[in-house]
């Protein structure tokens, strides 16, 4: 995508501070670049301070859709990052945003069918978006055999007319009935949207079922992908953009990988993408990959000696 | 893949006879062949008895792999075909043969973690297989955040270091603990095999999630595709013939798909292949379609003019 040589920042204080000068917005990615788990890299509260103390604005962007951004708020609290919930950019409040702002909804076809935490309803409830499936505990059950006639018939008991979106985000509680009804919505003409589709998720140093996991079976039966809200997918940049009017070449994405951070901020047509070592995405990937960010730093804090 | 123009047979009696005289074995697809759903098509138990009775070896080959060879003879009962156990071969059953006479396990990973039903774990049982998972109510349980730091330690509380396979089937009971589980026994080294990788299950006339449903969030997560044991893979004709010792060219399979059924047999490098009109082919999918049988009758009782 892009053959440029990114530019080593790390110690070159005048090359920070052209950079910084450079842009208005800063756009985080978060594990990986601020904390790593539970651990919070040495200088992080510091770095953001000292950006927001030059009239920067700083935004975490979060392909995590399971919390919603006051969940999430309370994580950056716990880990001593100050911040408010308008600076949060989660995947399942760009969901919500695309849901409600972007997507022309016919007045009785405004329901949301949800496979997905707590996270993706409270967004959804926060932009007045009615929903159903999700946590509710009634699709928390075993298939039975009468559920086959059920679905097939369109009953009211299992199929509501009204839905007209289904949304897959990472769902703990994923089970054969809920995959039946968001694959019977979407042949009824629901449109397919996920908040993101990362194949696996992080954690204690190893990899879970991430979102992608949850969409993959609907994709499969349905031969179709669907509509992703979260990085490197364009739908959740229009979506930021929709609610902060930023200026994009004022603007600089910073993100541990190559391939949905800084991808995110070159397709996105930003003005400049921060690499950081801290995370996935290794020099060689920064140095020779497909996408190479304009500049990189060993680790964040690096961004201090700019001050 | 097969150029050739299908010969018609339905009200051609020498047609018939001399095709019927070229195989000593006939492989049958069920659904969509011998019956639908709960109809059995007229005349099925007729043709069966004629082929027997003409000293024909007949096989039904079935990719469900949710009910045991002997919960199939119950059903051929109740739909009054005549069978013995014997004359089964599930994609289940594929599965026991493949893992206990096909792949070599080391003697300290021979166990199965199995995402499926009571079908799967009562024919790896028939071969003496041992297996954890399946409908183990164990396993049948929410997602807990201990559960990350267990699985990534390989606690044996819930990893156990015997199973050096993952089978992955139809599975009413799939949730984020058994994907979760099949996804790190397989980084860990396990073989993955998928019963059969039918995205969809078709029922009261409508579709649901198939086994390949089950299936597909491993494969995301992974990249990497299942050894499947039904039909059209081969792997599942290389059980049969395991099994029954057939002489492929005096074989002929007979079904209503044709990327499934006819493909199968036309890979298998069978002597002939036989479609039948009564279930998901058209005649326009047999006559110009990829995979195109040696011959065609609009339903299968047609064969009984050739007595």
């Amino acid at each position: 995508m892009s053959a440029i040589t990114p530019r080593y920042l790390t110690g070159n204080t005048e090359g920070i501070k052209d950079f910084l000068d450079r842009f208005d917005v800063f756009l985080f990615d978060c594990d990986g670049v601020l904390w790593s788990g539970d651990h919070v890299f040495p200088g992080t509260a510091e770095t953001l301070n000292m950006l927001r103390s030059k009239g920067k604005r700083v935004v975490f962007v979060t392909n995590n859709s399971t919390k919603s951004r006051k969940d999430y708020k309370k994580k950056l609290d716990g880990l001593q990052i100050p911040s408010t919930v308008e600076d949060i950019f989660s995947s399942s409040y760009s969901s919500a945003i695309y849901i409600s702002r972007i997507l022309q909804l016919p007045e009785n076809k405004r329901k949301v069918f949800v496979l997905g935490e707590t996270g993706i309803e409270q967004e959804l409830a926060s932009e007045n978006i009615p929903y159903i499936g999700g946590t509710d505990p009634a699709y928390n059950r075993e298939f039975k055999p009468e559920d086959y006639k059920l679905i097939a018939a369109g009953d009211s008991s299992l199929i509501d007319p009204e839905v007209g979106v289904v949304l897959a985000g990472l769902d703990f509680h994923v089970n054969y009935l809920k995959l039946a009804l968001a694959y019977h919505y979407i042949r009824r003409g629901a449109v397919f949207l996920a908040t993101n589709i990362d194949s696996t998720l992080p954690n204690t140093g190893t990899l879970f079922p991430g979102a992608g996991s949850i969409s993959a079976p609907l994709i499969m039966m349905l031969g179709k992908e669907p509509v992703a809200l979260g990085k490197p997918s364009q739908a959740m940049m229009d979506a930021i953009e929709g609610k902060f009017k930023f200026d994009r070449k004022r603007t600089c994405m910073v993100g541990d990988r190559v391939n949905t951070d800084i991808r995110f901020g070159i397709e996105g047509k930003l003005g400049g993408t921060l690499g950081v070592l801290t995370g996935v995405s290794t020099k060689d990937d920064i140095l020779t990959g497909e996408c190479r960010p304009l500049a990189y730093v060993d680790a964040l804090s690096d961004l201090l000696a700019g001050k």
